[in-house]
């Protein structure tokens, strides 16, 4: 009798987006007719940059011929990638980054979902409210926390809320915690930490001896100069901290897939003998145990993103989703909506109307501007009252959902 | 204080190919002029088929333009690949797998390493012995075995054993374990289960309410027609078994990384209290919460070896390194040695020389002709006192393998 993982059983039967999938189709199947604009998942629509589709095209040529076939690769990751990565998203920002400090992956979401099996089951996790599911699911899946309660919270968790008055940036706990997931430039909310607030992030985890574990996979959407792309920006956060990247919504990387994480050598936590332990050894003993590379020619591409005219194609791709934003947002304000974030990330987090809950708003903008978002209660208990919008789309739809949401809103402030 | 996954530090310090990279390294670095033949590492030799090429550059330009751009895909991967996969994996073999059924992954290492989270921490775990270590280790880093004994077998973990008197094909357990780990065709050992072995298996396992795992990545190279290439080809299977399956070996993937696992909806698993739970349900939700989605590239590539010309072109490739195999079997069975494995399967299997240890065996090999494998105790401690040789290789370096042998070893039997 094989008795399985019983932590699976207090996840709610339905997750976030298949739900949406659902009322979507349901609409369309009465509404044949209605031209749906999605705006839901945050899911990049431009093409890839031409120079990844070049060094993507190289790299099967290669893997054609016997001479330059490669078959498995190192599984942190290849020395071409890695050498970019700490030259252009590192050394270029005044950070020394290891190459032995970097691991290739196949996408983030991996290694968020993953990262947690290095810690303890009796870790104290804590996470922002609220926030990309896969950091809450996956610490339920590995049993770190209680049942679900009526307040959508697990037992077990440490929430930190963000709301208005923080700006959707909570302050560091009182509680002790062990680990902190981190986001910024934030999903779902689209707001930005400041140098000063990240700052005070590693001053409280050095302080308490905790591990920030910081997803910058939007930091290519940062505009503003001032505000770090990488936590490694601020003084002691190679002690303290671990770096999530991804290629996905920086070189339109979604389907393609390959990120990384960064564990600097500094990290470490502690065994049950109290001796500390470095992090980056028990990931790689993960990485190189349960993974074997990213793909050759996806790592060709990835590498691609760097070269000069990589980095100006998605840099302008990056600018065209981020005036859709500017559209969206200014479109909002104007029909009266209070609006967050798209500004360093390509995410609108705005108030419902009405004081609506989040599916309800949900049903009402797809019923009455055939417009698709995403619940902000799906992210969390404290995202109920708000609601994502995503900019990445065409200009025309985007145009046309903001005309829409004119006419269907404004003046019902 | 963030407490670190104590099961981590039960794990040996090195593991097994870095081990056989140093002792190369260290060799060619004494013997710099040494022309060193690798058939360690069971990795693909051969170029992609022209189909998979045609295939990926087609999937490359799709990427490229708006029209035909793809983000991210189903988590359990595109209907092109599943459908090919039902018809010529399973259908042509009398095997209906539904859809949903089968889930694509970037790899069945990662496939194989994360299996085992769907099953309780108190599941009983059961591998042959010898073994790919990452069933083991997989589950040690989870917690479900004791320290490693002087033996070099974990406390908890059930050992069966695969010696040369049952043709390193071990019968089920006499004692009662929840999920065991079967591969065949068998790495390392190259030996395969036939009809009547699986039979005996399924009967087994629907007797003890006990999951099979069988990895099948192999099965490509199975040259009887009597051999199941599935589990699933025994009746029953479809209540008690897994398969996991791979494109690295049978179309030369190694490096642009592509598999699948098959969860039949009949699987069950007992609950807390005791209700059944399907696997496909927990593996479904596993799968879409920590992975997204194979590199749609890749999965075009995989696709493209079902078809007509992607079929000939790979099997011609297996061909020839089965035709190395034989060569390679006959070369070592003329130069006096126990020879197992590698007809159906790109591996041999061989007892050391004059009762060597596998080290020592992988010592002298370096030393005396200068030919890389693989010590069989790396793959557990059944595996004491034999060796693993790949045929993975050029037919010039496989030739010069067997000549270097037989003037080695011929005669000293």
């Amino acid at each position: 009798m094989a008795r399985i993982n019983e932590h699976y059983a207090k996840l709610p039967a339905s997750y976030l987006f298949p739900e949406i999938g659902r009322r979507v189709r349901a609409y369309q199947a009465a509404h044949p007719d209605a031209k749906v604009i999605r705006l839901g998942i945050g899911d990049v629509t431009e093409p890839l940059a031409p120079a990844i589709v070049e060094a993507m095209h190289a790299a099967v040529d290669e893997m054609a011929r016997r001479e330059t076939f490669r078959g498995y690769g190192p599984e942190q990751g290849y020395d071409f990638l890695i050498d970019a990565i700490r030259e252009h998203d590192y050394a270029a920002r005044g950070v020394a980054i290891g190459a032995d400090e970097i691991f290739v992956s196949d996408g983030s979401k991996c290694d968020s979902g993953n990262i947690q099996e290095i810690f303890a089951l009796g870790a104290r996790i804590a996470v922002t409210d609220p926030v990309y599911p896969v950091y809450v699911d996956s610490n339920v899946m590995a049993g770190r926390t209680g049942a679900i309660g009526g307040d959508g919270r697990y037992a077990g968790l440490t929430y930190l809320v963000g709301n208005e008055a923080n700006g959707f940036q909570p302050e560091p706990p009182a509680e002790p915690v062990d680990v902190v997931y981190l986001c910024s430039p934030n999903n779902p909310t689209g707001t930005v930490a400041t140098r000063a607030q990240l700052e005070r992030w590693v001053a409280w985890a050095r302080a308490n001896d905790a591990i920030l574990l910081f997803d910058a996979a939007y930091e290519g959407y940062i505009a503003d100069a001032a505000v770090p792309h990488s936590i490694f920006e601020i003084d002691g956060a190679r002690d303290c901290a671990l770096e999530l990247r991804s290629f996905s919504k920086r070189a339109g990387f979604t389907g393609v897939r390959c990120a990384f994480l960064v564990v600097p050598r500094g990290v470490t936590g502690t065994g049950p003998d109290g001796k500390r332990v470095a992090l980056n050894a028990l990931w790689s003993r993960r990485h190189s145990t349960k993974f074997n590379g990213a793909s050759y020619i996806v790592q060709r591409g990835a590498a691609a993103a760097y070269s000069p005219g990589g980095l100006a194609q998605t840099r302008s791709q990056i600018a065209f989703y981020m005036e859709n934003a500017r559209l969206l947002r200014e479109g909002l304000v104007a029909a009266g909506f209070t609006v967050f974030g798209g500004v360093h990330a390509p995410y609108l987090w705005l108030r419902t109307r009405d004081g609506a809950g989040s599916w309800d708003f949900f049903d009402r903008l797809l019923a009455d501007v055939q417009i698709v978002g995403t619940p902000g209660v799906g992210f969390g208990p404290a995202g109920e009252g708000y609601f994502r919008l995503s900019a990445f789309n065409s200009r025309g739809n985007i145009e046309e959902a903001i005309a829409r949401i004119r006419r269907g809103f404004a003046g019902r402030a």
